[in-house]
Formats: C-alpha cells, sequence, structure tokens
C-alpha cells in the first residue's frame, strides 16, 4: 500500500473509524458471522425507556385525530418529523428511539440537510477518475466534455432506471426458479396452488394446458427465465404474448420493443459509460424501453409466478399494526418483496407441531407477520389469510427500526429490498435474530440462506428453530418490551380476478359506473413513502382523501397500502368520506374506496387490470381515465415503473422532485416530448391539493376524449 | 407540469438554457437530424489562429526532448497542462484550442478544480429520494442508514464495476454477432481470416473442428453468445473451457465461479438498490465474480473473435501521430475499441476503384487512421497493416478535440468508447462528418448507423461516401488546416502467438530469460490516461522507463500503448535504455523493451500470454513474476479489469486514487484482504518512483518464491 495507506486514510473523513472486515467469502452459499463487527461503535447498550413518551391517541380515537392533524398543514422542518408521522404507533416507537439517540431515520434525514444542490439536481458525476465534476456556470461541462443534459440523463439512467430494471426482472427470475422446483420437487414444500391460471398463462405462451401442472410449470418458469436472458436484439416474448396489441405496434415504431431485460440493462449500462453515449433524449428513450420490460419480464410475470404458488388474492378483511404483536408469542416478521419462503414457512408453523413447539418453550404459540411489501402480498393470498401461524400484517418501511425496538421481535427474516442497513445494529440491542433468505441480500454480521427452492421445507424449519431460539432468549433475559395497542382493519385482496368475480364476472358494472359518471376515474397511489419534510406517509394519505372526495376510485400497492391501513382509508366505512357516486357504488358493493392491491411488486396487477379495462372499451390503455401516482417514491424501482407507466401512455405523478432539474432538455423529454410520441409522460407536483386537481382535470380530459 | 417548471427550472443552475429537444426516437435504427442543437451557445465560429502557438522541439529531437523534460518532475497545477503533455502534437494542438477559448479536456479539468471532497472519497450518495446524502462526522449515516463502508462499497459496484463489466461483454457480444454474421453471409463483407484460431478454440468449445468453417463460426458465435445470456446460477461455459484449472478450483471455493455476464451483472445492480444488500465485502467479492465474467465472456472471448475476423497480430514496423495526415487526402479517422465495420472500410477504401473515385472530387486518395484502441487494433492486425488505404495510428483519447482542430479530419467514425461528448462542438467547427457505427453510442445531432453485420459492405460504401462528400466540401470552402509535423515510428503486433511464434514455437526461451535474471519480470502497463496533474500520458512514461531500466519487460495495452509510441519506448532503439539483462535480449531479438499488444481490451491477450507462462512453468497464475499496472486509469472497463487482474492473483497498481478512501474496511479488503485468499489485491500509489520500487520489490518477491 505504501503511502497511499498512510497519507491518504489519515485525511480520510471516515467517521467509522477502525471498523474489521467481516468476511462473508461464499457469495452463494451460507455466510456470515453473526457478529455485526462494523458496528462496535454504536451504543448497543444505550438505554431504553418505554415511559417517558407523550401517548398518541386512544386507539378508537386514531382515525379521527388522523384526519384533524392532517388539516393543520403544518408540513415544515418546525416539528418535523411528528408533524409527518400519522401512524400512532410508529409516533410512540419515534419517541423511544430519537429519546434514546439510537439512530433513526427520521433523525438521519434531519442531520443531512441542507443537502447537496448538484446533487439534487443531477448535476455531480462521479463515474471516472477525472472525475467528481460538477456543472455550473463557470464548469458548464465535466472533464470528458459531458454537458448538463448528458449528465442528467445519463445519472437518471445508470443510478435508477437500471437498478430498478435489474431488481424487477431479477425477482420474477427468482420467483420461476421457485415454480420450476414446485414441478420438479413437489416435495420441496412448495405447492402449486393456481392451477387454473398456470393453464391460462402456460396457454398463452405456446404450451398444452391439458399437460400434467408438473411439467407446465417447468416449461412455463423455463419459458419466463429464458425470455429474461433473450439477447436485447431478439424480440421478448413475454411483451409479445401479454401486452396490449396496439401499445406493441407504437414500441415497434419508437424502437421501444425491448429484448430480453438482462441483456437490455446490459446494452444501457454500457452506453453509460464514459464516454460513450452522450444523447440525453437517446439514454431517457432506452429508460422507457426498459419499463417495458420492467412490466412484461418483472412485475407482470413475477405476479403472475407468485400468485400460481401462493392462490390468488382474495377479498377479505384482515388486520395491521404493532398491536397485533404479543409479548408471549414468537413474534415473527418476514420482510422484502419475494414471500417464497416466508409462505412455506407460515404453512409449516400452522401446524400442529410446531405450535407445540413454541409452547414447549414457554411461548402461547408462533405468529408470523408481514412487513412492508412481503407482507402487502401476504395479506392479500387466499393462501395465507386463513392460516392460523400469520398474523397479519405491520407498517411500512419507514417502521422498521421502530418495530424491533419494541423489544417482542424474535426473529426478522428478510429476502428483498427494503431491509435497512441498521437492521444488525437494532438486532443486537433487542435481541431479534435476522436472517436473510436469499444471497442477493446481505447485511453486515448477517447470517444468509442460500437460496435453494428445492428445499424450501428444510429451510423453513430452520428459520423456526431460530425463532424458537431467540424467544427462549428473551424470556430467560426478561427483557422489557414496550407494544403500541394500535391496530386497523382493512379490507384487502383486490386484483383483476377478484374484482371481476365479485362484480359478477365482467368488469361491465364498474364500466358502467365510470360511464355514468359516478366514478370519474381511477387513479393508482403506489410506491414507498419517504423521510422528506411533508412525507412520511402524509402526502399518501392527503392526496388520497382529496381523490375519493372528488369520486375517484383509488387503487394502491407498495408502502401506501400501509398507509390506507393505518388511516382506515382501506376500510369499507371510508366511503362515507367519498363523493356521492362513488360513496354509494361502494356502500352498495361494501368495499372501500381505496383497494389493496397490495405491494409495489403488484402493480403489474393494476397494469392487468387496467388494460382489461381498455379491452373492454376497445381502445388503447392511454385513452382510460386513469392517473398514476407516487406521491412518495423512493427507489429506482420506483423509477423503473414510471418508465413502465410512461411506456403504456399514462401520466404519471412523482414527488418528491426527482434529481433531474438540471437539464430543461431532459425534463422536457419526460414532460412533454413523450406524451406526444404517445408515450405517457411524468408530471411533478410537491403540493397535495394541487396535486389532486391535476389528476382531477385529466381524468376529465380523458373522459371528454371517451365522449363520458 | 403545474408549478414545478415555472419555480424549479427558474431556480435552476442550468447553465445551458434553452437547449431544444433533437428527438432520436429510433434506438435501433439510423436516427438523428445532424444537427446539433444542444449547441448553439457554443462559438462555432470562434477565431482558430495557427501561427501564434510556441512549437514543439523540432521533430528529430522530440524524443531526447521527452526524456529531458520528464526529469524536471514539474507536476504541479502550475504550468499545467503543458507540464504533462509530452507528445509534440498534442502540445501544439493544445495551445491552438486553448488560445481560441474553444471548450477542450485539459482546460475543463482546470475548470473544475477544486474538486467535491465527500465524491472523491465515496462519501456521497444519489439513489434514492431521501437523498442526496453525504457521511461526515455529524451525519455518519445516509438516511437510509447506510455507513460510509456500504456507500463507498456500493458506489464502486454500481457507479464502475457492472458498467466496465457491462462494457467489455457487449463488446464480445457484438463481435460473435459479426462472426455469426460472417458464418452466415459470406457476401457481407466480413472474412474468416484466422481459420485455424476459429478451429482451435471450436474445438475447445466441444465442437467438431472438420466441419465446414462457416458452420463452426455460427456454432462458436452461438455458443459464446449463449454463456452471455445463461443465468447467473449456471456455471459458465467459457470460464470452466478457458480458466487455468487451478483458478477454477480457487474461485468455485470462494463462490466466485460466475454464471451469465449479464445475469450477474443484474445480480450486482440488485444488490445495489437502497435498502437491499449492505455488507461492503460482499459487495467486492462480487465485484471479484464478475472480474471473472469480465475477464471470459469479455475482453478473451471478444479477442479470439476478432482475431478470426480481422486476423491475428503480426510484429511490424508501423507509424503514429498526426503528422500522418495530408491536407490532400481524404482523412477518415476510425474511433473506439470494435473495429469491424472500420475494417471493411479500410479493405473497400484500398481498392482501386475508390482511391478513384477520390482523385474524382480532387483527393490524392483515401486514408483511414485508427485511433485511440480502435487504432490500436488495427494497427497490430496482420490483415490492416499492409491495406493500401490504412494510414497508420492517431493518439490516446486525450488528443481527439485537439485531432479535429487541425481542420484536415474529413469523417470521423466511431463504434464504442472513448469518443468525447464535444465532438459535435469541434465537427461543427471544423467540417468533420461524425457518423457513429453502433446504435450503443449516440452524439447529439449525429448520424448513427444501426449494426447491422450482415450489411457491412453496404454500409461501409456510405460511410466512404459521406467521406468524399465532406472532402469536398473542405475544399470548396477552402478551410485552413495546419498539422502539427510529428510522427513516431514503432515496433506492434504482439500477443501470445506472435511472441511465441518469434520465440520459435514456445516461450522456452523467454523463461529461460527471465529464469537466468536478464529479465527480472515483467509488468504490464496498461489502461488510459488521464487529464489530472502528473498524469497526462507523463507517468506511464515516468514509470515505463524505470521499469526497463531495472530490467523489467514491459506490455502495453490502451492508450498507454500511444504513449508508448510517441515517445519513442516502443521503438528497438529503446532497447539502449533498458538495464543490461533486458538490453541484451532485446537487441538479440531486434524488439523494444516495450511490447505493444494493441488496445485496453487486448488486456485478454495478456491474460492469455501470463496463462501460457504460468503453464509452461506448471505453476498457478499468482506465482508468476508479474505486476499489473494502470498508472492513468480513467474508467469503468479499467476497473472490472483490475477485479478480473485481482481474481487471478496479481497484483494489480492504479492510480490515480479510487474513490475508496472514505472507508477503511473497502481499502482494507480491495488492498490486503483479497490477496490472503489467494486472490491478488489492489495497490494504490501516486508517485511515479516509488511505483517501480513497488514493482520491481513484488517481482523479486515473486522470484524468490519460484526459486529463481
Amino acid at each position: 500500500m505504501s503511502d497511499y495507506k498512510k497519507e491518504d486514510l489519515k485525511n480520510s473523513t471516515n467517521p467509522i473509524g477502525k471498523g474489521k472486515v467481516g468476511l462473508t467469502a461464499d457469495v452463494t452459499g451460507v455466510s456470515g458471522t453473526n457478529d455485526p463487527t462494523y458496528h462496535e461503535d454504536i451504543h448497543d447498550k444505550v438505554k431504553i425507556n418505554y415511559d417517558n413518551i407523550k401517548k398518541s391517541p386512544a386507539p378508537e380515537e386514531v382515525h379521527q385525530w388522523q384526519r384533524e392533524h392532517i388539516k393543520v398543514d403544518d408540513q415544515s422542518p418546525e416539528g418535523y418529523p411528528l408533524n409527518v408521522i400519522v401512524d400512532p404507533a410508529m409516533r410512540e416507537m419515534y419517541q423511544v428511539v430519537h429519546n434514546a439517540t439510537l439512530t433513526n431515520v427520521f433523525d438521519r434525514f434531519s442531520e443531512q440537510q441542507p443537502q447537496c444542490r448538484f446533487c439534487v439536481e443531477g448535476l455531480s458525476c462521479q463515474l471516472c477518475a477525472n472525475g467528481p465534476c460538477r456543472i455550473h456556470p463557470k464548469a458548464p461541462r465535466g472533464v470528458c466534455g459531458v454537458d448538463a443534459h448528458t449528465m442528467v440523463a445519463r445519472n437518471f439512467t445508470y443510478r435508477h432506471v437500471t437498478i430498478g430494471t435489474s431488481a424487477n426482472i431479477f425477482h420474477a427470475h427468482q420467483a420461476a426458479r421457485t415454480l420450476k422446483a414446485a414441478g420438479e420437487h413437489p416435495e420441496s414444500g412448495l405447492k402449486i396452488r393456481d392451477a387454473e391460471k398456470l393453464k391460462q398463462y402456460a396457454e398463452m405462451a405456446g404450451f398444452n394446458p391439458n399437460d400434467p401442472l408438473e411439467k407446465l410449470a417447468v416449461q412455463f418458469s423455463d419459458w419466463v427465465m429464458e425470455d429474461i436472458h433473450r439477447p436485447f436484439h431478439e424480440p421478448s416474448k413475454l411483451v409479445e404474448a401479454f401486452a396490449p396489441t396496439k401499445r406493441k405496434e407504437l414500441w415497434n415504431k419508437l424502437g421501444l420493443f425491448p429484448g430480453g431485460g438482462y441483456s437490455e440493462v446490459a446494452f444501457a449500462q454500457t452506453k453509460c459509460m464514459t464516454n460513450f453515449t452522450s444523447d440525453p433524449v437517446d439514454f431517457l428513450l432506452h429508460c422507457v424501453r426498459q419499463g417495458v420490460a420492467n412490466e412484461y419480464q418483472g412485475l407482470f410475470a413475477l405476479d403472475i409466478l407468485q400468485e400460481i404458488l401462493m392462490g390468488t388474492q382474495k377479498i377479505a378483511t384482515q388486520k395491521q399494526n404493532m398491536g397485533l404483536l404479543s409479548p408471549d408469542m414468537v413474534n415473527i416478521i418476514t420482510n422484502g418483496h419475494m414471500p417464497l419462503l416466508a409462505h412455506v414457512a407460515i404453512e409449516m408453523a400452522s401446524t400442529d407441531e410446531w405450535q407445540e413447539k413454541a409452547r414447549q418453550v414457554g411461548a402461547n404459540g408462533i405468529q408470523i407477520f408481514g412487513h412492508v411489501c412481503e407482507g402487502q402480498q401476504l395479506l392479500n393470498y387466499a393462501g395465507t389469510q386463513s392460516m392460523r401461524a400469520y398474523g397479519g400484517q405491520e407498517g411500512e418501511w419507514l417502521s422498521e427500526e421502530y418495530l424491533l425496538a419494541t423489544g417482542v421481535i424474535d426473529l426478522f427474516m428478510f429476502d428483498y429490498n427494503c431491509t435497512v442497513p441498521t437492521l444488525p445494529v437494532y438486532a443486537k440491542r433487542f435481541g431479534t435474530k435476522l436472517v436473510s433468505t436469499h444471497p442477493v441480500i446481505k447485511l453486515q454480521g448477517t447470517e444468509t440462506l442460500d437460496f435453494v427452492p428445492e428445499k424450501m421445507n428444510e429451510q423453513a424449519e430452520k428459520v423456526l428453530n431460530m425463532a424458537l431460539e431467540a424467544f427462549s432468549k428473551r424470556r430467560d433475559e426478561n427483557r422489557e418490551v414496550y407494544i403500541p395497542p394500535y391496530t386497523s382493519e382493512c379490507m384487502v385482496g383486490f386484483s383483476t380476478e377478484s374484482i371481476r368475480d365479485a362484480l359478477g364476472g365482467s368488469f361491465d358494472p364498474l364500466i358502467e359506473q365510470i360511464a355514468n359518471g359516478n366514478i370519474r376515474g381511477i387513479a393508482t397511489i403506489v410506491g414507498c413513502t419517504t423521510a422528506r419534510y411533508g412525507q412520511g406517509g402524509s402526502n399518501i394519505f392527503k392526496i388520497t382523501k382529496g381523490l375519493i372526495e372528488n369520486n375517484i376510485l383509488v387503487l394502491s400497492g407498495g408502502c401506501t397500502s400501509s398507509v390506507m391501513e393505518y388511516t382506515g382509508l382501506a376500510h369499507p366505512s371510508a366511503a362515507e368520506e367519498a363523493g356521492d357516486g362513488l360513496k354509494a357504488v361502494c356502500q352498495q358493493l361494501g368495499i372501500p374506496p381505496v383497494l389493496s392491491y397490495g405491494a409495489c411488486v403488484d402493480i403489474g396487477k393494476m397494469t392487468h387490470t387496467a388494460m382489461e379495462l381498455a379491452d373492454a372499451l376497445n381502445v388503447d390503455t392511454d385513452k382510460l381515465p386513469l392517473v398514476i401516482g407516487a406521491p412518495e417514491y423512493l427507489e429506482q424501482k420506483a423509477v423503473a415503473d414510471a418508465c413502465t407507466a410512461i411506456a403504456l401512455g399514462w401520466l404519471v405523478h412523482v414527488a418528491p422532485v426527482p434529481s433531474v432539474t438540471g437539464s430543461d432538455v431532459v425534463v422536457k423529454t419526460l414532460t412533454e416530448t413523450t406524451e406526444t410520441l404517445g408515450l405517457g409522460k411524468l408530471m411533478v407536483e410537491l403540493d397535495a391539493e394541487k396535486t389532486i386537481q391535476i389528476y382531477v382535470d385529466h381524468i376529465e380530459k380523458k373522459r371528454k376524449e371517451l365522449g363520458i
């Protein structure tokens, strides 16, 4: 290392000091030392006080309080974050960890202020060794010569779209591996629960639906995996089989019909190299092209695959929030987006044998809760809703650290994104066993199981045993715990099929209500929550309330679903808050004005519903009275999903402001030009009231164009 | 757009103003309007004065002057950039464009000073909408909770390694498509020039070498493409077929044996999502795993494929630099890294028919020059060296803008990276026609040809016609031009095969010279040049001179080869500058002490030579007295290549300092821990003298271990 180490490290601003290397050398197998060595400096002996906090309103007053609180419109840095946190459980637990000076998401947002303006606007590049570069009036180009437009568009591509597209397709890829294992190894614990769906889609893919189910499962999975791995210059068969005809024609015309998703990502990544492509519009159109792959090789495919394995959605009443936890139960949280092993574990834990094992270690039983999008999926599947060990839904990603701080989480298993990097700190402090169930996500000093769908029974057993052990330890140490007493009831399980079934087998009744104006249109309110000022769930809540008051039916998916649940908007009684037309429809059908489709990855189901509605109306998808909204979008999958929506011809609202404002060419391309090509467009608005009006105006415009 | 546009754009720091959207909607076909609308504000009427500059030394004194100049060790910001530019042609042309206040790479580096320390150390993240975040003592974690170690390792992965790996594999993928087209469409202009190589590697891949060549070409190409597109969980067949046995065992043990490269990239990209993997060591080991794919599905594969199509290297004396240009010729530059269409164009331009066409427009003929790595490849292929229209080599990537400023470049065609974003500005000002020959690289307002290997004759014809037209326009407008009068002679064409042939069919004579100590060891000096203080080619020059003085044989590849060429180090007479042992060997064989392997992508050939040497010695690759150096590395492919070298067990020197110093865990992992696993390691050193000593020490250590 010569002088480099001595000199440069001495001058480094690295605040962590002397971290040890906790080597996890086997990137495909079980690894990790379970020793969070990087966190020696974190106060894991910090004093926790559960008493000295300001309690949220009484449980029965919560929904009323939320509605009053949000009217105050106090979204400024003063009063942050309690001015935005409307989840009563999270409000209490935030105070617990904040008072203990434990690192947590809202406080970290405050610490990061003010944020770098170059980065905010996309005008900072760190790609090459001549950089980093920042663009400003005295330096209008980076060292290589890149201008503001190319820098912004390239950053948008490689920081957001290629990552998000990879992640959604990778998810579908793992689901396909799992379905294949279910076909090849029926003893593995995996089941083919929705045989009709398998037959239907296998037939669309060109297979004989009368073949044995196991054979179809293998054929269909291989077909999906082959398409994901197809070269970019060969048209995708998934897109060919499942996308609307008029869209496919347009994409072909514009050069946006993709090949295999991974090859497309590598194509786009290659363009992003230093001194490679420097045409901003080319970058953005390639993002839209990836958006098509993101939908059909990602969201749409994974929804089908997971439903075949876990059962299609079923409309049902369920419960949510921390009040469902019990200090006397073995409490397991399953987190992420890919509830494959989790589903097997819930089924296993539901057996008498495992409930008895729990009693043997002194618990009243085992309950497994979903959290974040993983939970939203489990909440919706017919296959899980009635399982004995299924405990219900916890919260959104922002509440993760606060959830562990209750002290009653014995095991936290996770498989995909939205597992925050500080969990090892919390796990150590609060006695939670952490386990990753796929090598695609590894946390510092945390055990990772290999992904072996053929051995899911075996792995589920291992996880449950870990949880029993953790519970025993919690009891032995007699740890202090606190459970905020809040739960919300919600109606869930909405999807293309379950809605159509509820309507009597056809979308005609819904179309009639749209045509007669009782329902003006549909808004999907999807995606994440953020910790930003004015957000934290409250922007989602405000906008959704405004939309239903304007007779716009809302579909939710992602952490937005949690917000709908803890604010009561996903309960049939919220029909009272809707405008007269929507209210009548909801009351007649006994449904809420917000239909939870589940997870962010269930956006594939919403686009499916929209495509079926467009088919029923015999119009292209861009003609629908529909707006896509991500009022608190956070990460890269959300950006890829926005590209999907643009490909499908829809208006997509996003907030916060994406890091593209440094280039007027990029802003204009995404917010205006794409629409002139027959694609959709992006719309950015931070104010909830203005957002609602934009939605209403767009829907009314589309109604007019449809002549209704 | 609501208020977003009115307010946010008004406050934007975007310095470019009102750019128009020059839409290039067809991402796969021919597109572009040839109207560089983004550059309205650039002074394309700027006054150029070719007289008022300080001339470089007389051509015959250049190499002596370079050696004196570099001794002064004046590498500070004072005197920059003329204190680092040792290419006499670039020195003159830099002054021309600088005096005219035209944007150019060295002046832009000055404008970008000082650079952001957070970005320099890897402690800035722009992934999600809660950010951007910067890590410092008062904010030791990003909003999501990411610490310095994870942030640095993740930035390293997605900003550098996944992009570089994608780019090298994408290149091999295009070469495979081209070889397939040569097999399927022998009339396309493509030829199978090295039939023996095709047979040899096709046999290693499991095909029958006695099958017809065309059939073998298709089979072998399909085999490569299938492997590139293989799922990450199926072992790569290219790695299996071509990597050394002992390395494969180690990679399997460490979980570093990759599957298909694109799937690996998508896997790594997925990990990089917000709130996904947060184990820095896992990120870094996955980078090494990508390094294996980068080699065998990237560099190694593309070298084989291109040689089959363009002919293996042949040792020959060639010429380099701007003095080769002629105002009376149609001057075409071909730039990039993938000289597929360029090769067809040179062959076509070499015909009487096309030379006559050039005379008909008033030129003395057509000459096509290689530039950057594209040129280094063309310079080396037996297939191009003797073609009549082949003009020789121009410079490294830094000289691109300066080259166009001569005013005599009629057409500049390009196909891959190292084509700077400002070329449309220069092309407009100096009358050069720009044309991209692959949609993977698009420049603003610039024509792009689709990549259709089946139609290369047709496309080459189109390109040559564009050049004739541009020449006519230059003559009609009677443009002022200036050609710096410098050329250098160099010996090129070194590769595993050409060296072995020159040695009489076996590496034994070379091994004997290493064993007897005349040659102490081998250093590869590869990669880019940078515009940084102390670099600009001069760091490469200094280090190489020091190494040969220490009897270390140097192999060069990339822009380093241009430096070796314009400094005379790639000429046999440079043997005089080597230590006694190396000098004797070089003089006996009539070769220089620096053997140019060609391009950065020819690193695959160097690893091939190293593997053959290791085989001949019957040792694993990590036992060789060998150091890999990239003394002026610039971009993402270089970082991926460093990961390859680590995978193969080698010490890799890099300068400038990579953006990883914000984490001691990352620094320690890359510079120490990997070696303890049997892998190689990174070494960072900015000072040339110290670098030389580190190389010498490492080589002597390896000699001792080998008992020689």
